[in-house]
């Protein structure tokens, strides 16, 4: 199944995608998409449901972000071995994990803003993992029994906020709109191998990255069950995997985003992206 | 004004302490002190009520967490000049930010579990700025008319998990537990000087750390200040703003936390707080 949430940003309802790819509302079964309504098991009986009876979202909405509730927006560093390769970094001995803010969540398709002073905007489209259920100590081989799905991500970051403005990259992670998520929350059932989805983006129309998510380091189920280790994982939390090459930072010369660019990006089953960067004025 | 909120976890009630220090619920008149019910017009409408009038609260229930709906924990890093020197860094040229995990928030006298693995958990006493309004690009003059207030936190940090499991220190702050908050939200009234308060912790009764914050590098408006520039801070956010020198890293040889022992903290103004440490079993 494909869920999603629309309407006016903090206003958003739920919705899922018929058979036909038509929005169809769930207002009626589930006030969000968010919390205990993430469990595979809630997520199985509302996809149960006849598609084709539920209120038609007519027209083409706003799409939010594809979950609520985010707590945690945890991401994972230099997770591809060519993409650490074309930022000069080797890949580590264990997954890297920074925090981006979940106020830095926005919906697929909003403008992203550029902050003040930023000169070295980036881009970065990514697999995220969407949690559905509370996860501590849990192995690898149990690991998806804790996710409820994947996303489109774009791990939008300020190179000079992340790396020459004294340590720790969240700052150059977590402007507000750095973290569009969606279009759809999509269950595991449609992405039976996550390690093995074409992924891409371009600006301008111009390809970018073009890359795999075979090439990853730390897989999907490695990450969930590693990340128990430490925290807690709740529903709503989002895992941002790693990117492949082809961002700006690793071009010679680099090559940064500037107001009116556009940038599209999608992955093999979880839909796509399109934002217009714009200055923040 | 003094806030705080009791009960079991996950279903605390407001209150606020009466000029005779007792506990008197505000359920009647705020659901909970997170959002709206933050901003400092509002908690003055709160401060404003005959407290003597409000429901008193019997003996000594568990407190929670002084603030709710706290989307962003940030944290300033090596910002007393000093504790920097005890750990072989230097002050850095900017703050250093780091992101501790939401989910590590617990009540200020709560167990703290030491995670699994763990080696080298250790204390920080930290003075924690509540934000109150949503603040973006604001100056240090009005940085604190978007403050709430400011409480007492305990950044428990794994210096392993932190620093020798691969980059980014959110690794080894976010664990369970390694957030305890409180006992109150102290508006802004009470303490006029942020950075001129006695702070101090001690392990099985022996004194660890004896500072103040008036060897804060960087201070509470200017911190709010600049973090603003990098992403909105919102209602119920918090800042802990570092720690002084005595932690266990910094002791020849190191020392850190194990089960059983007792950590106590606080800060001129803020009370303290008493924690265990137990094993995660």
């Amino acid at each position: 199944m494909k869920f999603l949430r629309y309407g006016a940003p903090g206003a958003e309802k739920p919705a899922i995608v018929d058979a036909d790819g038509k929005i169809r509302d769930l207002s009626a079964h589930v006030s969000d998409l968010s919390g205990a309504a993430l469990s595979p098991d809630a997520l199985a009986k509302l996809g149960a449901l006849d598609a084709k009876s539920l209120p038609l979202v007519e027209g083409s909405p706003r799409l939010g972000p594809c979950v609520a509730g985010t707590g945690k927006f945890i991401c994972i560093g230099l997770n591809y071995s060519d993409h650490a390769a074309e930022t000069g970094a080797t890949v580590p001995p264990e997954p890297i994990i920074f925090m981006k803010a979940s106020s830095a969540i926005v919906g697929p398709n909003d403008d992203v803003v550029i902050p003040r002073g930023s000169e070295k905007t980036d881009w970065e489209v990514e697999l995220g993992v969407v949690i559905g259920k509370t996860a501590k100590y849990v192995s690898e081989d149990d690991a998806l029994d804790y996710v409820a799905g994947y996303c489109l991500t774009n791990d939008v970051s300020e190179r000079a906020f992340q790396a020459e403005r004294s340590g720790q990259w969240t700052k150059g992670k977590s402007c507000d709109t750095f973290g569009p998520l969606g279009p759809w929350l999509v269950t595991k059932d449609e992405i039976p191998d996550p390690q093995n989805l074409g992924m891409w983006l371009t600006v301008n129309g111009e390809k970018m990255q073009d890359g795999s998510s075979k090439t990853m380091v730390y897989g999907v189920k490695f990450l969930v069950s590693y990340l128990s280790q430490f925290m807690s994982l709740h529903p709503g939390d989002v895992i941002s995997t790693g990117t492949p090459p082809g961002v700006g930072l690793g071009m010679k010369p680099p090559r940064f985003l500037k107001a009116g660019d556009v940038v599209e990006l999608g992955i093999e089953g979880l839909g796509s992206q399109k934002q217009t960067f714009v200055a923040d004025i």
